[in-house]
């Protein structure tokens, strides 16, 4: 019987910066006795890596800049917050109805660039960025595991995003190692023997979202999950770390921007 | 320790038009010894649902009108599918680059409205489109269930769509029964006590990406898949069943239309 299973890892401490992250995950895997093997996947919340990595920023630094000060006004925001989103941006997508959609500097579109209020903890001002390299977080994750326990598991960084047509938001995989985030099926036959053409299949975003069910929005009660029974393969021996970046839409090939 | 588990229901037989599928899968669980229970998931690939109920059609039979014509010229793609496609949409969203994205008549908008050629076994040019009514097909399921086993449980209808800005199809929920789809962090107080404002999480799209990494993308070697933990609940009594209709945008609301 093919089955899976997801554990939120307990007892994990409250993170701040300089909370050694990597440690930390080891030390409570070790203490609930969960031992990983390889071709499993830790999924870590996006708010704890960006609060052990310094990520965060108190608002009431920020000098909002005339750019700043225009969105704000017609997205009834505050200015503070629209101007460290624009600072972490590249480009606005939308902005209007409330909404302030960007792509942020390592290619993701999302609101507010992931820059986020809830469950920072410290101080009503002090919002949370996106981690600087999240791809570099999981990989430091994954070598501190393989360290201590001798087993290749897929790390992955994840937060929750809107999305275009679907109400609600979803878990999605910001950052990456040792797995390739989306899987292609492309000539593969299908059941028949008919060959799949186009398919592929973005199984980090995947295994983000079904982790998010046991993290909540909130990611830092239960902010890390363990994930056995996927068998998932690190990439090819020879082909790198891609980290994340296959999940980004080529943007010649989105019709959405 | 929280822990939730997936089992794909082994053993589903060939499902072929007139199968009855809600039989089928009580009898698949009972053969696997597998015993659901109140609170647990039991999300269904489209794929079955649409082949049972004969929500199927051979494209030799389809005579492509002059939308369709012009369109699959413009695309290059099959005038016979691009015909079935209209029928089934209510609105073209996007035809360029070889991709036709539609508003299919249930409201979501997602590529060829659903109807897609793999993994239907049933002939070269025979495609499937999606059920009639999913939410009904998720109720037919979950009432069958409780007959059986004298348990509540969710039923989701689950299909791959593909997504603006990210690349690879993931599972999404298309038809619900016996859960709230989307529910509502709106007031409620985060880790620290803030109130978070604007955050809904869409937890059926998250229970039928988590099935879609069992199933595959095929949905037909394993397309039942039973999910244990996440204790979910039916809609409050008196509310009646919204189906899957809350994971749809309200287009007031949606800003890549």
């Amino acid at each position: 019987v093919t089955q899976a299973t997801l554990t939120a890892v307990p007892s994990v401490p409250e993170v701040g910066p300089g909370t050694d992250l990597p440690a930390l995950v080891v030390r409570c895997l070790r203490t609930a006795e969960l031992v990983p093997v390889s071709g499993d996947a830790l999924v870590v919340a996006q708010k704890v890596v960006s609060k052990a990595e310094g990520s965060i920023i108190d608002l009431t630094a920020v000098r909002p800049g005339p750019d700043a000060r225009r969105i704000a006004e017609t997205i009834d925001k505050d200015p503070r917050l629209v101007e460290v989103v624009l600072r972490e941006s590249t480009r606005v997508v939308r902005a209007q109805r409330g909404v302030l959609i960007t792509e942020h500097r390592l290619g993701f579109i999302c609101a507010n660039a992931g820059v986020d209020h809830s469950n920072v903890g410290l101080g009503p001002d002090v919002v949370s960025l996106l981690p600087r390299d999240p791809d570099a977080s999981a990989r430091g994750i994954r070598e501190a595991v393989r360290a201590a326990f001798d087993v290749s598991v897929a790390v992955l960084i994840n937060d929750s995003h809107g999305r275009p047509h679907r109400e609600g938001a979803v878990g999605v995989c910001i950052g990456a190692a040792g797995l390739d985030p989306v899987i292609s099926l492309v000539g593969r036959p299908d059941l028949y023997g008919y060959t799949m053409r186009t398919s592929t299949e973005a199984i980090a975003d995947e295994v983000a979202a079904a982790a998010t069910l046991l993290q909540g929005q909130c990611g830092e009660g239960t902010p890390v999950v363990l994930v056995h029974g996927l068998a998932l393969s690190p990439p090819a021996a020879g082909a790198g770390e891609a980290g994340a970046a296959p999940l980004r839409r080529d943007p010649a090939r989105d019709l959405f921007r």
